[in-house]
């Protein structure tokens, strides 16, 4: 690394102890300048005399109390024992999809695990609610599932709820994953992703444009999700209550132009809501395969409908839950967890639907599978 | 009556029972030499020298065989006993709506009920599968009840499933409700309906463009569609499977260019991949309120989202089963049913989804309301 380089990166990490993630203002002045020049005139406090604007000139004296913040800063050494890499623009490991963030492009990154991963050939964001369903966990899975099977980088926040489901599956499929955090790297976030953000270091990537030692803020969350959405090919929204942040994320990604997606799910749970606002008011493609998901994002041709059968790819969990299921014998709802290796909630729910659908029948304490099972039949061949 | 409108009239019926529904040639003869002369030309079986088209001429060899059907015909006969009405173009009670199916429109309709029905100021087809789920079924409940209760007139298909839920709930908001039969209007189709269509004729109108007598055909029930949608401001499919005769209704719609719309569900749910398709293939608009329907429809200005809570109205089944549950008093299943008045397996399945997200917590085989209702509540604060 040239000497330039260094004074370049050391003036970087400075910066982004100054400023939140995101600021234009600053943005603009790095822009101009570069780092160096910037961090010497907010040092000196004398803007050149060609500086332009006003706002800059605003702008610099806001930071310039802050600078006993680099004071004994230890953002190296804090980096050196979480183990975590430092990339800036020029870099080879800098991912060029952020210079269509603008003046709104991180200053830096902090990553822990492989850096590569952040230019993947292949991203897709897979968010939502924290505050998930097992039917958006289920989708979240078999989602990251078959994509991160299928080589796609899973780009998610590490939150609870969705994004933990899609990060577990991508690593489940031995796939790659990265988690783009709102604190710094070497503060896992929630706690309880702790062994989870540890995981996907191993193998993906933990990232993120705030210094080491912060905890995320409410500010943080918001300018995090501008992150994902520009790290990634495609957004979906997987489940969002009415206000979820993920709507931001998944406005992050339209007003970038990358293709936009949400799955739908019943009109009665507030936790798909924010997902058929997205379908309503920003004209979100309505997702319900991970084929779908990668015609969205170009990846292939797309989905030959016609092909499919009545049940498509996305009865295989209802399936593994019938053939789980027998004509015969009544088997209670631990029996069919067992066999199916899915969540005792998750299937009470899915048989709860197939009561419904008559291809279960209630019986004795357990369930058997209807021996003609009407719902499901009768749907290929409605005509009415 | 004029004579001559008797005789138009009877002209009309005979050729009705000649042709199936929506013939283009009929059509086109009808609208060129009016039904009385098509009928002459087709019993001489000579074409006017000057008739422009070989089709024409064609059909009319292919109709001519089918005039013994005509003997001792008993239209009118049969219409006295079923009390139905004959509703012609010209007619006042005639809906003008259907002149935009051009040469397709029905030679004319057969009524049980009340014909001004078909020139409702407001009216909102809700269709779907004869397969529904107990959500499709709800979901067909809850929006015919409040756009019936609120003077639209809700137009379906008389089939099981959807269908049957729309019409009940519009009777039971004492509204208006319209059954299009793909058969006689003299023939309740399907049996098991006789006596819904009978309480519909009562209050609201029963219509075929069949002649009475016959039973409905593959045929029959896809052109029947066409006239469902051409009676409606719009079509709303609650649900559908992939390959869903609703899906034909929705396609006539959109090719009449009146507004369509689509109820989302799970994807995991065979019964709503047809609503699923008609969002991504067919661009119907996502609909998940009644207040959706009526905006969707021109009837009232877009609704204001943002003034909507996080539960929005989809939640009042949910919050009908939550004032049901107790913190303290464990109730099972059939006392939850008997308090919400809902069915058991409708109660089953969604205290499912309440026990995923926490609002529920199981105990002694029964539920109990969780003191704080995690999922649901986190669902608006959430900002990750």
């Amino acid at each position: 690394m040239t000497d330039e380089r260094r004074q370049e990166a050391a003036a970087r990490v400075a910066l982004s102890l100054l400023t939140e993630p995101g600021d234009a203002d600053m943005g603009a002045l790095v822009a101009t300048y570069g780092a160096s020049q910037t961090m010497e005139i907010i040092r000196s406090g004398t803007a050149p005399a060609e500086m332009p604007t006003r706002t800059w000139k605003a702008a610099i004296v806001r930071w310039a109390p802050r600078l006993s913040v680099l004071d004994g800063h230890d953002q190296r050494e804090r980096a050196r024992r979480a183990n975590a890499r430092l990339v800036i623009p020029g870099d080879e490991e800098w991912p060029d999809a952020l210079a269509e963030l603008g003046v709104h492009a991180p200053l830096l990154l902090w990553v822990r695990g492989e850096p590569a991963l952040l230019s993947s050939e292949q991203s897709v964001a897979l968010v939502g609610a924290r505050a998930a369903t097992g039917y958006g966990e289920h989708v979240a899975s078999e989602f990251a599932d078959a994509l991160a099977g299928r080589g796609a980088s899973v780009v998610s926040g590490g939150a609870y709820g969705i994004d933990g489901a899609a990060h577990r599956a991508a690593l489940g499929a031995g796939g790659h994953t990265v988690a783009i955090m709102a604190g710094g790297v070497d503060r896992p976030y929630p706690a309880g992703h702790a062994h989870l953000l540890a995981q996907i270091a191993r193998t993906g990537a933990v990232v993120s444009e705030l210094p080491l030692g912060v905890t995320p803020s409410r500010w943080r969350f918001l300018s995090r999700n501008r992150v994902i959405a520009a790290l990634s090919d495609v957004t979906v929204v997987v489940e969002a209550g009415w206000r979820s942040g993920s709507l931001n994320t998944a406005g992050h990604a339209a007003s970038l132009g990358r293709p936009l997606g949400a799955v739908p799910g019943p009109i009665t749970s507030p936790a798909s809501m924010g997902c058929h606002r997205l379908l309503r008011e920003f004209d979100a493609v309505c997702v319900t395969t991970p084929e779908e998901v990668r015609e969205l994002a170009g990846w292939e041709d797309p989905v030959e409908t016609r092909e499919r059968g009545a049940d498509g790819d996305a009865g295989s969990a209802t399936n593994r839950l019938i053939d789980a299921l027998s004509v015969r014998a009544v088997r209670d709802i631990d029996t069919i967890a067992r066999r199916t290796g899915q969540a005792r909630d998750e299937v009470q729910a899915a048989i709860g639907l197939l009561l419904l659908d008559g291809t279960v029948i209630a019986a004795d304490g357990g369930y058997l599978l209807a021996t003609v099972p009407q719902g499901r039949d009768a749907t290929a061949r409605d005509h009415s």
